[in-house]
């Protein structure tokens, strides 16, 4: 999800509020609203794959060679907002300095395109990669996929799905599961940078991926979405942050240690609409069983100390390891939600530009 | 109404479609999106005038001094789109050329504030201006006011209340009236401009101004919006362009001649919910009583023969000329609807050199 | 050349100053600063051919096809200004139209980069395109240049040396020579749209491609940039417009019958300094010998009546003819100088729609 | 000085490439190029002032009333950048809260306009208002003066010359002297932020308002440019580090202790050059004889720990302090440059708020 709510913008999700948007972020990256310049050392394509707008990264260096590793991308804005267009600052170093052909998918957004548009979007990229490795000069042997906040909960689900054909996952600072909100990385987090990152108005982007209305987000932040049953479901097991959420990575100890969960409320009319979604694991990859999960490839997850779906991908880790299933987490405790926009630009961070060197040395080991 | 049809923003009004928008008028007008720098020949104010926003012109000469004529002006944009800001330009060069100070009205916007919101905008602006004419410098009785499009509307309706204390009213390319839009001034232009100026899309101004869905536009368009017994009521009687509209003024003679109404048909539901404003004068000027519109003060208006609502503003000139008000029609056979936009700018214009020349004329020597 | 110079662009040729005039291009072509969307029908490709930035364009149907034909463009703007990005409207239609391989080239700029520079960059990439068709998909024996103003400058240059491989050239609204800058088209326009596209202000963009400071321009403008030996030599021969420009394509026929050339004066410090780029055939196009001219490919010529470089295409297409050199000359007496980016847009204009058609039928028939 | 440096900005200072660098402020500290709309607080006047633009901020409750305190302000940007437009956001917030008439002055700027241009328009906007107190409905007892980086420079030499009409000054992040650039704070800082705030690129901006050549920016940097017997002189004293810089400020110790200045050198044709410029005092306040600054008016002083030309505002402070004039020096040891830029915005920071905040209250508590 994506600070953009501090810009008014999350009210009208017009053509041309995107755009602002995408300016914001292009002029926070690298300066001018325009982006980066031609770079000689890679090739870009503007195309659609299945009839979804994507764009390609080749190096140089590589093109006419064939057997290519290839990394298909999905891009954070909260299923809601931004673009491949301005993610090509960061699409371009990640292909650069791996030396991989890297896929950026245009998904539709929501709210015009709610669950499961953006994701089955997604799908049909990969899908299409996997299945025409020799066309795009890429080895589907060596085919990775990754994404970051939104994109992240769609790596994530993509790869539940075609687990044996994926070799490697990166999922960076995901949202993971839509069950419990009252994480300790929530509590924790939404007084810093909340007017930005870490707004309650955040969740608007959860509301229109699931075709609800945004009056329903304050719901979902309480926990009011889920009926007093549900809470005591083997879903919310999945997210019980007692079982799965390591004490170290807490910065409250107090918090980690009194955290309990009521279970009896709920708005049972708003369960009834949302039921069908919390029990999706394409939409909570948490809570998918466990014979799925131990089928996943490699997975690399990125998380940071103040960002408000920290906890997400530290439970993920967990519940992989414990499934004996190939994992890795980098935690950053100093980083925040988009600190992997920022290895350069005018912004240019360390936190930024450790992140984004880690990525790539996973790619060049892992890939 | 305005040419913002072709772009794809008549779906969402939001603050980034309707900058983009200002962004696009300013660069056809000045070049640049950012408009014109400094003049300093004029001082230029931001300000509120009981709450309304507004830009305010003085002639760098005339600062200082007291009993200015001023004019109250309210920009067109189908009272959706567009601002003060857009129209700095013009009013810029108004107020330079003609030596009054300009208020131009940055009103509040439909879909968000349907009718009255944004003529009483207007109307407090104007009372505001007659009853503080000591504080801005200026004559009350040397108060002009006008617009363009949807701002001739406002400026014809605040006459009707303001009559007596108004010296002057500049009727621009008005919409006067919306009970009959199959007009002669329509069929001879939908097909001319037809992506821009004159697409039939522009009426989702209209029912952004009556607060109704924009599903009911092309209801509009075809008259389905009265019913049979409306179509034969005086109201309709006050838009007949067999009585109102002369000859002359329309390019295919066949059409005026073969002009015909069919009046035996129409919406029922439709008309029922805006019964209430196809009544209203404030609405619809052309329909306003006999003895209202006597005492009109000098009217000025301006007519393009490739505009869809040309025949609003002929019709208009030719009751009044009928009641014995000051009226003087100045009709360009080959202006097109925004055509006083370009006076100057990378686009500049004989026809808007004209346009312009003219209305600065009227305000020396009638105000 | 553009239009440019009215919107003050012409004293710094920065990065930022280049920026704005293609926002300015996209805008009044598309009506947003950046320009089209994705389009489905084509892939559209950002890369370097030898070391020039280039986009490719393929239509989608013809992916993976083998010996398509191609289209090589050199845009527009005095060698100063405009860009593959801004070009990037007008090259799709083409494309897609067509159904041709258009690569459209982003050459370097003066006056940072004077001539041989630009030249150089596109003479690069047509080499590239001839020597490697296989690569591209593209077929060697059917390989199409082109290009608009200086564009075309460098398309008519570009075919002298290749003329044996090239199999078809589009030379729009060309500078063919710098000779002899007082024509009938310079005569008879300077009068016109002077604010923006006749200014003599534009004569910099030559100065610019010469290297020489623009307080040299207005000396060109009254041909005292050529000493009277040179008046009198074989170079002002092939620019004699008494020889070569059929009085019929002249509005003014006084003009025509009384045009005569003043010989005996000249700066002779400036003439010194442009001695070379005087007799260079690679920048005057129209002074090669005739041997050379008469082994052209076939020559589609394009020029418009409004345009104060009229002239160069019309003499050209007469040469040509008299060398039996096979060419077609599609004159538009209504037509001005930036007419061609105009087939769709906000102001899209009936004669930009049928430049654009006709060059589409070439294509088609010729490629 | 900027940190436009960083965005390639440097070498034109051409219209747009200023309006890039405003836009990209904006961006940063509103989350949009067009920064921020209407203010209902606030009535904003563009006008000129003897001929210099500047920016009126008048606290709406104050409108009509006399004897009002007002702030004239010159905005930094190294005399090179910047603008009165972006920094509109800083000047509203300061305004209203600590309802003060601001006048933002928007001085001509360097190369263009190098010394004492920027320095003049400043002048006569300070004279103006000085001597028409009444008109403007301020106090001319209550006249402050202020500006930050090249404007904090301004506002220093502005005092000098009316010290008994300011009643105060604010001294922002100043330079206050050209004489010595081996300070322990450009040796402590040059490699923080080296590609933004603190890159020696920023001495440009001095050989801007010189009238230099940049080429000699490196030499400025080493003190290549004073001459072996100017390095022994009265001028050099006044700037010397041992004397005037408390090693309390100096992060780094030993640089402190060890910090010996060699005198044995110099560029004797640069200081020919130059020699005028480094004796004056309206370019280095510093150097102003004892008499001068002991009649200043109340002086705050504010710098940063983090920012290159950290010394020049503590050493000010120190000398005044010598002098008994009053003054108060707010040093914030986290701070940089720009902090002063972000107490609101997407970028909002503590340190900004807090810098803001001491402002708007030395302006409540004395003027």
């Amino acid at each position: 999800m994506s600070g953009m709510t501090s810009l008014g913008l999350i009210e009208y999700f017009s053509p041309a509020d995107r755009k602002i948007a995408d300016w914001f972020i292009l002029t926070m990256t690298t300066g001018f609203p325009w982006g980066s310049g031609v770079d000689s050392r890679l090739q870009i394509t503007d195309t659609k794959l299945r009839d979804v707008r994507v764009k390609i990264y080749q190096p140089a260096n590589s093109l006419g060679k064939k057997k290519r590793p290839v990394l298909v991308y999905f891009h954070g804005g909260g299923w809601s907002l931004l673009s491949a267009d301005c993610y090509d600052p960061i699409m371009r170093k990640i292909s650069r300095e791996s030396d991989v052909v890297v896929i950026s998918v245009d998904y539709r957004l929501s709210p015009q395109h709610p669950f499961p548009v953006p994701l089955n979007d997604c799908f049909d990229v990969v899908e299409y990669v996997l299945d025409n490795s020799d066309t795009l000069g890429v080895d589907s042997s060596r085919v990775a996929i990754g994404g970051d906040s939104a994109g992240g909960n769609m790596a994530a689900a993509i790869s539940l799905r075609h687990q044996k054909r994926i070799a490697l996952q990166l999922v960076l600072v995901p949202v993971l599961q839509i069950i419990n909100w009252q994480t300790t990385g929530y509590m924790e987090n939404v007084l810093y940078l909340n007017k930005s990152i870490n707004s309650p108005n955040s969740l608007v982007f959860l509301t229109n991926y699931l075709n609800l209305s945004p009056a329903y987000a304050h719901q979902f932040l309480i926990n009011n979405h889920t009926s007093p049953e549900f809470k005591k479901s083997k879903y919310f097991d999945s997210v019980d942050q007692k079982k799965w959420m390591p004490k170290k990575y807490v910065r409250t100890k107090d918090l980690w240690e009194n955290i309990e969960y009521k279970k009896d409320f709920g708005n049972q009319e708003l369960f009834k609409k949302v039921e069908g979604y919390l029990k999706e694991p394409l939409i909570s990859p948490l809570i998918a069983d466990d014979e799925t999960l131990s089928g996943l490839p490699f997975t690399y997850i990125m998380t940071c100390g103040y960002d408000f779906i920290r906890d997400d991908g530290i439970m993920f880790h967990e519940k992989l390891k414990y499934l004996n299933v190939k994992t890795e987490l980098a935690h950053y405790p100093e980083g925040f939600h988009n600190a992997l926009m920022f290895p350069h630009g005018p912004l240019k961070m360390d936190i930024g530009v450790k992140i984004i060197a880690d990525i790539v040395r996973i790619l060049k080991n892992k890939l």
